[in-house]
């Protein structure tokens, strides 16, 4: 038995390392961060390039508010320290899940730059792709999805952004996808093209 | 350009489930959640299956305070509020990863039944495998790889499970492992049974 216990304390882990992980899937790991107004196609982009990832058997995820408001951040609410901490436990997550060997797409206003800026600090270089989804508040006005640019503007939601409450676009986003002009499988295509170009996936 | 805005809005997202990326896999997604006094062998042990896991092919992830307290829960305390705000998180996370066809294996004391009970209750059913690391908390305290029983002993460290902080057994588990009495490789191949015969890996 002593035997044993020795065993137990002395076995020699022998770890899985974030490459050996990328390895097993054929492709390196990333979060690909899009960011941009309410309405400007991000969620739809991300599904699109999971959508098409997917079919050519990459292992891809995506983080959007229905799946991380309605859980992991479900106790934050819309203050600035919360729309923070929002953030920053997303980039958190999609580190891990880079590290797992997950293209991970996320879909958030995140309309603040310093939040974003301490996002791609903590993930390692060339797995964070800031993709900016350029739509002007006009277009995305019209397109209103939700409703809710209608409820900001009849004063039914406070601090909504691009019409109570800034939205800082990237200065130097690695990415940015003309949103006004284009649709979204040229959109999606250009992240793809994105991503094969620098060496997350092969083309 | 109003009718690429057109299909802007209307594209149908051809949405990937989690049954895709289960398939694309080649095996289900779970959270196995490792639960047990310091020292007993929880991450140990999910290293151990990690490690054999990757080696047979299967897409796996280690959530331990390596990766976790370093980082989405480094706002977090060891207060009573805060450890239960760990254990959801932890939750959550683990939950996010079985859905994007990850075996997780979570190394956590988690001392605290009604934490562990709220996490079973997040996550589909058969997704999650609570595992008790049983072993006595004299083996663990003379294995003390860490040094913390030393320290909680001399007073040094509040609140420590199992000298002044309770440890709550699970009732019902779906695994309890014999760390007192049987070495890493077997406890961790006890772990893979378990997923081979409930499905979530093939033998």
């Amino acid at each position: 038995m002593t035997e044993q216990k020795a065993t137990n304390v002395t076995w020699h882990t022998h770890a899985v390392s974030k490459e050996d992980r990328w390895n097993l899937n054929g492709h390196k790991g990333a979060v690909v961060w899009f960011t941009g107004l309410s309405g400007c196609g991000k969620s739809t982009i991300a599904n699109a390039v999971d959508f098409k990832l997917h079919q050519r058997g990459k292992h891809t995820f995506v983080l959007d508010g229905d799946n991380i408001r309605l859980g992991l951040n479900k106790n934050l609410t819309f203050s600035a320290e919360d729309r923070t901490e929002n953030i920053r436990r997303i980039g958190e997550v999609g580190k891990l899940f880079a590290s797992a060997g997950c293209i991970t797409l996320t879909a958030f206003v995140s309309p603040y730059r310093s939040d974003r800026d301490k996002v791609r600090e903590i993930i390692p270089a060339g797995e964070f792709v800031e993709v900016f989804v350029n739509a002007s508040l006009e277009t995305c006005e019209k397109r209103d999805p939700k409703g809710l640019y209608k409820k900001a503007r009849a004063g039914e939601i406070k601090n909504f952004t691009g019409i109570s409450d800034p939205y800082e676009a990237p200065i130097n986003p690695e990415l940015v996808l003309d949103s006004d002009n284009k649709n979204i499988d040229q959109l999606a295509d250009e992240v793809i093209a994105y991503l094969e170009k620098h060496g997350i996936i092969t083309a």
